[in-house]
């Protein structure tokens, strides 16, 4: 308990704030204002945290998704004594390198459980870390793993639509360690929420079952007895803080200004003046940052105490548990690829990749009990839902979510598992559908979680559905994504190669991308290595003299390649076809490879079900194209590629072109 | 009033839609046999429309959202007579070419309002619409203006955020003539619907002030009386019908199956002999495609008294309707960009270019009242909010929308107000959350609607606020998008050119991208062409010599080619710099154009504060590129571009490691 009146402790956080924010010359002081008496009572009575160790795997979760209000955050790390966010830093707010960036960006060891700013993200991200919590105590037991997740929340996570897709499956799914604050200041940048919103927003949570409190958000006893509510209740909980935004800035304080309007330093001594604050710059007094500090360690008992728990685990629990804490492979895994590389060798099964890949993950399944996979509504695009059990209010221990049609939120949610640790998440749909998940997507990319985005029915492929369904340009989309491996297998082999690398790929998010169509097997040949590993190889090499042509294909199309090699071969022309199911590892090989592999002064062609849109850089302006112009169309699939011309026939006649 | 009972009518579509379901070997029954009653009750009693003439500007609008369903909006448009949904084009459902694709595809004339198949696109579609009509209404009068839009609504369209979206807005801003159709079947693709929610929906509504009825939804005269309910009351109106998915079928009814399971010819004769449907496949018996054909001509006399209030209209008012439905441009309005342009030139403002854009915006507002700008919670990033009042529940003359934080609505909005016609609407927010709206502006581009996506900060030139709000793949995901106009102009005059361009535009939707930081003029000298028409253009040649250099650029980058150009002519290295503000209207010039411009043989460079991806195809495999490589980051916007070396002497170096 702090022995300092929580008042000055919430000043603290907010002179702190402004002094950063003037010294800057820009920020968002709305709120870490508006949310200090809140932030004081769960800091200092109830987060469970060490602040010397910031990863302590059981820790409360903190997530600001209201991330502008940067401020707010930093403060808090440096008063209860996070070792990153030193004064220092604090007085580097926004400088070029400084750990308080203008929007909080992904830094575990500095207290920074993810990346926000883009609204509505960070409380998906809360959501993932809470069915995280839920699924690890299920299996772990609440000695082990028992902690709360907490998120600030602006008007603005809570209009975006992913905020209702949060707000509804928390509810359905009871996550009851969920503690939304609701900053309910009714100022939003734009002015008023009356501009934009007329409903009760806090009747929108209960209709979706969850606890709901209403408190004055300065009150620092209601809130805090709030929070005691919260975490006795079995339902998730929002606290509806009434607000007063920028609160303490005489020329600001409730008005839309006080979002973020440029600070003088006039503004800074008002503000001294009207809350009595007569410290200079970035000072705390020291019995008010002793406070704090009290309350940074307050959780070093309780996580001694945790830690001779996990020592006095049975062996193999306690081996479980810290591999999947530290994101460890377990033993054998690679075995099971091996064995089921093997075996698609030898039988050679046409099937659709996204069946492959089925077959391959229900193989790992129990190697990886880590393994949670999150699905919008569709029949089981890998498999899953057949060899795994829900997670659901009543069982825990499930590993399947249904998120119902809610691919935004499935993609948000999964980032906020993988920062969470402990689980490794899937986030399964329609290759159409990734655009719905993007924002998310790259928030993975951008903060290097090891998200696995799995996708089925991957182009024209699909038929009758026609172009709604059909991807013609996310691939390049995707591929057009910083720190996204993006693979397009093209059998059962490749496949299993595209799951080990995604599997073992840690530094940032893989997209896992499907047919939903039979594909032949083109790799007939078992061999130990992992050729998907290189990104592109020489699947057939051109024979009877040099190679004079290059086909350089992807997933579904690797297959028209290698029919059309057939062809030209038989007329003479040596024709290579290269595999190329990972653009991104492949431009990360050395020049000579690569210059092996494109063997430019050949003609070379691509070939995809897609736009070329970013093939020039391996195939040069004189190189040629086979795949879509423009949207696909409703049909028949073999009519389709008919008539998009990506066939053998289509293939032969673009490399006659240039031959 | 139809003479035949009901349940014949809706049986129609029930077969109809059964023995093209069978015939095609795949579809999705589940929609038109669950909603057959009420679609009868609308289409029979309700809806106005003229079968004959579905151009109608006046005429109600339908929009199926659960898109799968697509068969009953097929077996309603040949049933009441659309001219171009005949019964070949049903019995060709899901063939290729087919009028009567595997989901709807925007095809007016056809009846078909918008394409839909993504889930809760179609719904925000209908916003959109009826947004369009009430402020059509308020301008035009009862007599011309006066529908209402329908919708059908699956389970999923509300599961998805972008549902939440619609729901809240239509609320607040009391579309009253918006009524919803909820396909309340508890089933999904994945099962149940309570595998992913347990929030009772019809509450959620009522919370944001919509009018909810629940209704049996096989009971005819029920639904019938609550459409009549709904039109009477001042809410948007949600009607909760309860339905058993593919009712009629025994096998399937009401079961998982229902959705979209394969049919058999068992299935059909089981489902005849259960309704007592003694006709054969596609065999409307011809009194109940008596009664439907009333239901389509019964608007006849309706559309002829319209027309006469139109002719009757005031001539200015009468140019100004039949102008803005046909889509047509006012007079004067380029005399309005030349002279913007002109005075740019002479003055050559350093400015931000979106504060250009706001300029030549607000001079065209006068001229083009069908102008209605919706804008995500921002500081008015083109400057409207100045010159136009709000479009409010009080207010239907505002033709500023506030959406809140609600980017995905808004862009879908956007497509809908497009498709309803007689607005010209424009959607507005930062680039790097166009990802929010990224999948309704794919399909403004599957439909090619001329709807304007508008964003401002479109690069780590806004600085401090990080690397979530700075895009650097995103132009690339954009400019990956088939029929999508891309436009980064450089300055204030090639600003205003893109506007021209994207007004005039209209096959198909533009993006405007523009820099939240100062740019320097680099048109100084008016041309009363239009240089930006052409996608790129020598905007300084090489001077003292044949052309050794060419530096292609785009935006904010243009200033620093030409800086780069200063110091390498000065080397005496004749250098170009092209300006490419739009990749895709240079795509289109003929080869001896684009060869002219781009100079093969030349050392180009590439300059763009964004990837490279997607810029091979200019540069060639040899050529260079100064831009980013990854992600941005935060801190002020002059060490943000000399960090990445996006700078006169990073171009320079690149150049020299050419030549």
């Amino acid at each position: 308990m702090p022995t300092v009146d929580p008042r000055l402790m919430a000043n603290a956080i907010r002179f702190l704030s402004i002094d950063a924010i003037e010294r800057a010359a820009e920020g968002h002081q709305g709120v870490p204002l508006g949310m200090a008496e809140i932030a004081t009572a769960l800091y200092g009575r109830h987060l469970k945290f060490d602040a010397a160790d910031p990863l302590w795997p059981d820790r409360d979760r903190v997530v600001l998704s209201n991330g502008h209000g940067s401020m707010l955050l930093y403060a808090l790390l440096y008063l209860t004594g996070n070792p990153r966010i030193t004064l220092d830093q604090v007085k580097s707010f926004r400088e070029f390198g400084s750990h308080c960036a203008g929007h909080p960006e992904y830094d575990p060891p500095a207290g920074i459980e993810v990346t926000t700013g883009p609204l509505g993200q960070g409380i998906a991200n809360a959501f993932g870390m809470a069915l995280a919590e839920a699924h690890l105590n299920a299996k772990f037991g609440s000695g082990i793993v028992d902690h709360h997740t907490y998120a600030f929340v602006g008007d603005g996570c809570l209009q975006e639509g992913i905020g209702q897709e949060v707000i509804s499956l928390a509810g359905h799914l009871r996550l009851g360690k969920l503690v939304f604050f609701w900053d309910d200041n009714r100022i939003t940048d734009d002015g008023g929420t009356e501009l934009s919103i007329s409903e009760d927003v806090a009747e929108r949570f209960r209709v979706a079952g969850w606890h709901v409190q209403k408190v004055d958000g300065h009150d620092h006893e209601a809130v805090s007895n709030a929070i005691a509510a919260a975490r006795g209740d079995p339902r998730p909980s929002m606290i509806a803080c009434r607000t007063i935004i920028a609160r303490g800035i005489p020329r600001l304080q409730g008005l839309r200004g006080g979002h973020s309007a440029r600070l003088f330093p006039e503004d800074l001594a008002a503000t001294r003046a009207a809350l009595d604050w007569p410290h200079g710059p970035f000072a705390v007094p020291d019995d008010v940052l002793g406070a704090w500090r009290a309350a940074g360690s307050r959780g070093v008992p309780e996580r001694a105490a945790w830690r001779e728990r996990v020592l006095a685990l049975p062996p193999a629990d306690r081996a479980l548990f810290e591999r999947i804490q530290a994101g460890g492979l377990p033993e054998g895994w690679r075995d099971v690829i091996a064995a089921y590389k093997t075996r698609a060798a030898e039988t050679a099964p046409e099937q659709p990749s996204v069946q492959s890949s089925g077959e391959v993950v229900a193989l790992l399944t129990d190697l990886f009990p880590e393994m949670v996979v999150a699905c919008a509504d569709l029949e089981a695009p890998t498999n899953h839902k057949r060899h795994l059990t829900a997670f659901t209010a009543e069982d825990r221990n499930g590993a399947y979510v249904h998120c119902g049609v809610r691919e935004h939120l499935m993609g948000a949610m999964a980032n906020g598992m993988a920062a969470h640790g402990g689980v490794v998440p899937l986030s399964v749909t329609y290759l159409a559908f990734s655009d719905y998940e993007r924002p998310a997507m790259r928030m993975a990319a951008l903060m290097g979680l090891p998200v696995r985005f799995v996708f089925s029915h991957d182009s024209i492929g699909i038929g009758k559905n026609g172009p709604t369904h059909q991807p013609v340009e996310i691939l390049a989309s995707l591929r057009a994504m910083p720190n996204m491996l993006v693979l397009r297998p093209a059998d059962a082999v490749e496949t299993a190669e595209a799951w080990e690398i995604a599997l073992e790929h840690r530094s940032g998010p893989s997209t896992l991308v499907f047919s939903k169509q039979p594909l032949p097997a083109v790799r007939r040949v078992h061999e130990p290595g992992n050729r998907v590993r290189r990104g592109a190889y020489v699947l057939a090499e051109g024979e009877g003299g040099a190679r004079r042509v290059t086909l350089l294909a992807t997933g579904s199309e690797v297959a028209v390649a290698l029919a059309a090699r057939e062809r030209l071969q038989a007329e003479g022309v040596p024709t290579a076809v290269v595999s190329m199911p990972c653009w991104e590892l492949f431009d990360r090989q050395d020049a000579a490879y690569r210059d092996a592999v494109l063997s430019i002064g050949t003609v070379r062609v691509g070939v995809e079900a897609a736009l070329r849109f970013g093939w020039d850089q391996y195939l040069g302006i004189d190189g040629g194209f086979v795949g879509m112009t423009g949207f696909g169309a409703s049909g028949p699939v073999d009519r389709l590629f008919e008539h998009f011309g990506i066939t053998p026939e289509g293939v032969v006649a673009e490399v006659k072109r240039r031959l």
